[in-house]
């Protein structure tokens, strides 16, 4: 099955994070691959947790241009190529039972990821392999082809009084 | 900060254990008391990771009466009450930088929790800790009182379509 969590809410990443917990306390093996974030940096909360609990954690595209002015769209690129090259070729080969991709979903509305490279890729994945997509801004073809798409809606948040991001709680 | 998540899709406890786990992460002191979800018998994926990772983990109201036929609306009603009182004299004196509350919200649009019994608990709670209550049919009292809330839509669901709760991914 191929789940989505998408919107403008918060709660994408945190609900795929809550379901690769489950899945690992039942005894599956599950793989996080980040985009848009340096896992190898644990600048995450809850990337330290995975890490400890024996989930496997990965990230490509670490740097987003809406966070980082600088960044090169054409690296950018290259690097989701190698991270579908390294999930059909690498992950898949390696039955898990779970892999999220966190955030590929903005990957994708940004087109650092091509979208028919991105569906093969998920096309080629074992039957026994749930994916977990996040991000906002799900494409009309990854709504078609998941199976669950849940849309989560911010009705309030504090960041609109000016609350900043905190530690522990956004990441 | 209150968040609350909501509405009709998948994603609303998973969210909320994710944030446990990040907060976790980040050295932060977590509790998660279930509603309606019996956490003794380790029937939940997540409970045992969370446990492992040594979030304090409670339950209350472990019947609902959609699941259990039986079960008894005064007993449920008790046990909630008996709840509230445990959160706001033992948890809430135990400076917790993170509870998690649940299917707080189904206790409280099924009316076995008292609304207004629980926004005084609420409002009892130290300074620093942060809350999250999970369920749908977050009542208007509870968006108000709340600084961030989020709803899960169901755009799809496999459920829908036949399929059961899947060990490692529902439950």
């Amino acid at each position: 099955m191929i789940q989505v969590y998408t919107g403008n809410g918060k709660g994408k990443t945190t609900a795929a994070i809550g379901q690769a917990v489950r899945a690992k306390g039942r005894g599956l093996k599950v793989a996080v691959v980040y985009f848009h974030k340096d896992a190898d940096k644990d600048k995450s909360g809850e990337i330290k947790m995975l890490k400890k609990i024996g989930i496997d954690v990965f990230s490509f595209a670490k740097k987003h241009p809406h966070f980082h002015k600088n960044a090169s769209v054409g690296v950018i690129k290259k690097e989701c190529r190698d991270a579908m090259d390294f999930i059909e070729n690498v992950l898949f080969k390696k039955k898990y039972g779970l892999v999220v991709l966190d955030e590929a979903c903005i990957a994708l509305r940004d087109c650092f990821i091509e979208e028919e490279m991105f569906i093969g890729m998920l096309k080629s994945r074992p039957k026994n392999t749930e994916i977990i997509l996040t991000g906002r801004g799900a494409t009309k073809k990854i709504i078609e082809l998941a199976d669950l798409v849940s849309e989560i809606k911010e009705v309030k948040h504090y960041f609109r009084k000016g609350i900043k991001a905190r530690k522990g709680i956004e990441y």
